[in-house]
């Protein structure tokens, strides 16, 4: 996407937030959306579910592959054939990296990818970036991204993202879990600032966000090597004290450790407003795929 | 709650009913409600549904823990406090007594405790005061509970609630099944009277109901103890006889064997009449919730 | 049901479709359908679901009996009754054959049975119609039937159903798995003609459409005899062009290994089209039971 697709989206997000607050809409009326969902992923699917009833839309699907009787031999080229037949547009998630852009060639309605394995999740990225504009700044933001740099498909599209406003990218990692060498160099081509260290406190009094992932247990084949990464990468009140008071700490969620619940009720966590913001910006996506604004 | 709190809620049921029957509503047009029901329990969901989608409003939501993937390492906090981000109120099935009162203290939105396990199931109770309302006397009720009343959370809150009624109490059980005594010696005290026998037959002439609950197999060590006991507990057609013709019967449901089928079409059940109450009752406490009457 | 019967379901749906295609209907506004799913089947759920929302209606139910706690203890007859009290009408998907006859001895509102084990799927029927009469003929098609007709419900209901539109049949099948001779007998009294085959190739020329079916893997005891079987009951691109250009494919999905997926682009490949036209028929049903046309 381009830097001009995203800030459409973010605009008409911005224009639709009453909606997402409860303020009764109608721009999705007479539309039906299948949620179909090979793997389980209660936030996704409930903020699209809501982003869609807000609206005046409904939806049709499975939440797990349990509960369809797709899974079971039908391959989802067929499946994603028959479902074109009843909705308007289909919302897709699948553990299977590259699954949406398979299942969008069969398609013959507008598909929406939800995450895909170790692919994409174009809507946590398309919030993160809602969250960076509303709750601090997005051009030019000073951005600490904490903890597994990896593995986590989320940090990997949101530096891409970011890499398109001109952002000062702080990569905070233990080794084992730094961002991988050509994402680094792919986004610096792109016009980011990008600095590694393994320390959060080397760079908490600089950033305007912090952006904390959660470190994987199954990543660490020794456990109390785990045991003393984990420690080094959690955000406490005290680590948080040595921010600016306007320095905002974001998560994608769900969290385990990696943040101190005493950290909530400090003015910087807006970790459950960057969630809700996922109600606003799927509304945006869904309503510029569906040609309400035409 | 009050005896004014519960005689307000049962004055709206009535006057909601006939959305219940079918007449379309659009009291809670535009609300979204979250239904997070951690264990299953069909038959609460699907009247809270019917109740919400009657009046316009609609749902999101999981129907079993196996179907989300918030059970899988999230606080229900943070699960609490990110749903409260989407919906208009939460309506929580929880396994864990004392869940709900946990889950209230995160929500941002009104929450409705559905049922926390050996804890309250407040829309329960409020469904049967308002099955005695209408099918028999709720003020000065002569009723009989029968069966498991030491472990049944149904009627442990059914009479507290009914000493605020002047009711007139009958407590049918085995002695190892029989009412906590701290519960009669609470009701006692707020103005119930209270008989306690082990045989149906004692008190069945007199009542003007008769609320028949399931024994469970698991609460007996011996399993030729447990088949002589719930045969004695059980409502045929010939004891029935014995009752009054306006006696009513009632059941939470389901039942196993505790009501002889054959009772079915006698003018005295009501149970399934009782559990379509639910739905106008639980269509109250969501509009009394959402300031609909404001 | 009588030929009149079907003639004015096919009716209505045709005058539904505008609105299986995306045009906003209300036709079903204010019902509510309780979908009783005691077994998977996405396909046929979804498209009911379909049928309902975009003529304004709406759903409770659950989709597998994991998901619902109905399925413990309580029995089938019990859960029907407080459904009853829920919903418009009832549609029952049910493992056991039988279960919709029964089940509706207990409704107080319309059932529709969406399936029930080896028994009937009448919706299913009725959709293989409209195809029929949208895409090719009904009143004396000439029909190939191929693959398994032994334990297939689908064809079986079919053949009844063509019975009575003067179709020309030819079954096609491994002499294992051919149609019951009494239900050649009872088709053949309905005016039917009747041919039966082993080999595609055979008829392929004369048929206006084919109608594949899934062989199943189980219905053999030797595997290598289920490989040689399979393999002459697969349609191929080859095999198609020996057919009329106009004769259309069907298929009542999921399909395995039954069709070439090279198939699939041919204009003769309807299947597709026929699951899209369980819409419009599960419409023209609903709103028939709902007596909107009154």
């Amino acid at each position: 996407m381009s830097k001009e697709e995203i800030d459409y989206i973010l605009k008409v997000a911005e224009k639709l937030e009453p909606y997402a607050r409860g303020v009764q809409g109608d721009l999705l009326s007479g539309k039906l959306f299948a949620m179909l969902f090979y793997e389980p992923s209660t936030r996704t699917r409930l903020s699209f579910e809501t982003a869609t009833k807000r609206l005046g839309g409904d939806v049709i699907g499975f939440s797990s592959p349990e509960s369809s009787s797709f899974s079971k031999g039908e391959s989802l080229a067929d499946t994603i054939r028959v479902v074109s037949g009843y909705a308007d547009a289909i919302i897709l998630r699948h553990p299977k990296e590259g699954a949406a852009l398979f299942a969008s060639q069969y398609s013959t309605v507008p598909l929406i990818n939800a995450g895909d394995g170790a692919g994409h999740h174009p809507t946590q990225t398309l919030l993160d970036l809602y969250t960076l504009h509303k709750e601090s700044t997005l051009e030019g933001v000073k951005i600490a991204l904490v903890g597994d740099l990896k593995y986590g498909r989320t940090v990997h599209s949101l530096v891409y993202a970011l890499s398109l406003y001109n952002a000062k990218i702080f990569l905070v990692s233990p080794p084992e879990l730094s961002m991988p060498s050509h994402v680094v160099s792919d986004i610096l081509e792109r016009g980011a600032t990008v600095h590694e260290t393994t320390s959060i406190e080397d760079v908490i009094e600089e950033v305007d966000a912090i952006y904390m992932t959660r470190i994987q247990k199954e990543r660490f084949p020794d456990p109390s090597e785990y045991q003393r990464v984990v420690g080094s990468y959690r955000l406490t009140q005290e680590l948080l004290k040595m921010a600016k008071p306007t320095t905002i700490v974001m998560h994608p969620l769900p969290r385990v450790d990696e943040i101190d619940p005493a950290v909530d009720n400090m003015p910087n966590a807006k970790y459950f407003q960057q969630s809700f913001y996922g109600v606003p910006v799927r509304m945006a996506v869904l309503c510029i795929l569906m040609g309400v604004f035409d």
